[in-house]
């Protein structure tokens, strides 16, 4: 019997000018975007990939993901990320990340937590039997964290969604919703502050006619952000960055 | 002395789940980023890459672009992008590209035009010597075409930029124009519909300063868009699209 690859890890590789934000590094959905797919790909090996679920009418959804950087990939810099599953059950999966640069040097680390959910009833389900696949490795970063609101003075902006902002499970894809709160920040605040620690979490999903505002709250070293439907109020994905000054 | 890679194959992958649209397959603005990457790779291979031109003021910026696909990659199906140069000097490189599914068939290719630009003059340079670096292999698509303006029937829209559209040039990345084209035709309009040619010309920057309008026209079997400065009038970007019912 072939044993199980507790952990995935991407070649490493320089990072694409190509695929730089306007500061010349990887934006914050970019490297969201690389740890869903290294978590799908690891997925896939562990054989509760895409197509295992899909057979099933299941589908992991993200539900919450924690990001910390001491320093983001900037152009042809060198990195990797490797990630594993910390626990698992037939309706969640936790998985951890570690993004490593050109030495082996951790750059940052990420926590996600995934639920497995009906396609077509649009909710939780179970996924089955599980193989056993935790590993425990270290992720020092705080645990994820509860999103608060912005509070009552935070900037509405509108948030409606179409076509090139859903994914494959037809809802809003996760990294638009942290590419939308980066947009309403703007090129100057991207010039003079860098995020060093992310909370999201995906409370509802959104569909492309869904009616959404986005609320946002800045201090000096935070932004709060809520995407919520504009007719229920229903919040439908809270963030929190923890920023400085560059 | 070591010999120049004359062609640059991607490694063949599946396509993640979480990297495809909404029909379940590669969108074409995310194929123009992966053909993208991998000229900028096959550049960084020739030594005339990121690193090369930036120590000289330079950086190369996409001019045209033509992509013919008789397949689009869908989820899990493996694909490489190959990518050569046609022809080279000192201001130009028109490199072509061939998409090859699982079994090694083809199932598209492109044809790319590339300026050498003064970064802060903002305008056409010269690369200095050149390496030897022209090949010829098929690319049996028609030649980058004339892409026409929509004509006066044409739908309006507007067309700001901010931060997620903007690349390490700190101008509208080329894939983005192709995202709000893409999401000014909706959904409904990709279930129903498959690109089969995209001739896209880049005609002048845009700045996020710039106060673009998006015209689109729309027949049985095109779309054609064209960017503009809403003051000036001035064409940034036009594209065709050639396309049939799914």
């Amino acid at each position: 019997m072939t044993e199980l690859p507790l952990t995935y890890t991407t070649e490493p590789r320089p990072l694409s000018a190509a695929l730089c934000d306007a500061t010349g590094h990887l934006s914050m959905a970019s490297l969201e975007t690389r740890l869903i797919v290294a978590a799908t790909r690891h997925a896939d090996l562990l054989g509760v990939g895409y197509r295992e679920l899909a057979a099933k009418g299941l589908a992991w959804v993200l539900s919450r993901m924690s990001i910390e950087m001491t320093a983001m990939p900037g152009i042809l810099d060198v990195f990797s990320i490797t990630t594993w599953v910390e626990s698992f059950n037939r309706h969640l999966s936790y998985r951890n990340f570690a993004i490593h640069g050109a030495d082996g040097t951790p750059i940052g680390f990420a926590r996600s937590l995934w639920a497995c959910i009906d396609i077509n009833l649009r909710r939780t389900s179970e996924l089955g039997s599980v193989p056993g696949c935790e590993t425990a490795l270290e992720c020092p970063i705080a645990p994820i964290q509860r999103v608060a609101a912005p509070g009552p003075d935070a900037e509405v902006l509108p948030a409606g969604f179409t076509y090139s902002d859903l994914d494959f499970n037809r809802h809003v894809n996760s990294a638009r919703y942290l590419e939308r709160i980066a947009d309403a920040l703007g090129l100057d605040w991207h010039d003079s502050h860098r995020i060093t620690r992310l909370d999201i979490a995906y409370l509802h999903e959104t569909l492309p006619s869904t009616p959404a505002v986005l609320r946002i709250g800045r201090t000096d070293d935070a932004v709060t952000a809520e995407f919520a439907d504009a007719e229920s109020g229903t919040a439908l994905c809270r963030a929190r960055l923890a920023v400085e000054r560059r």
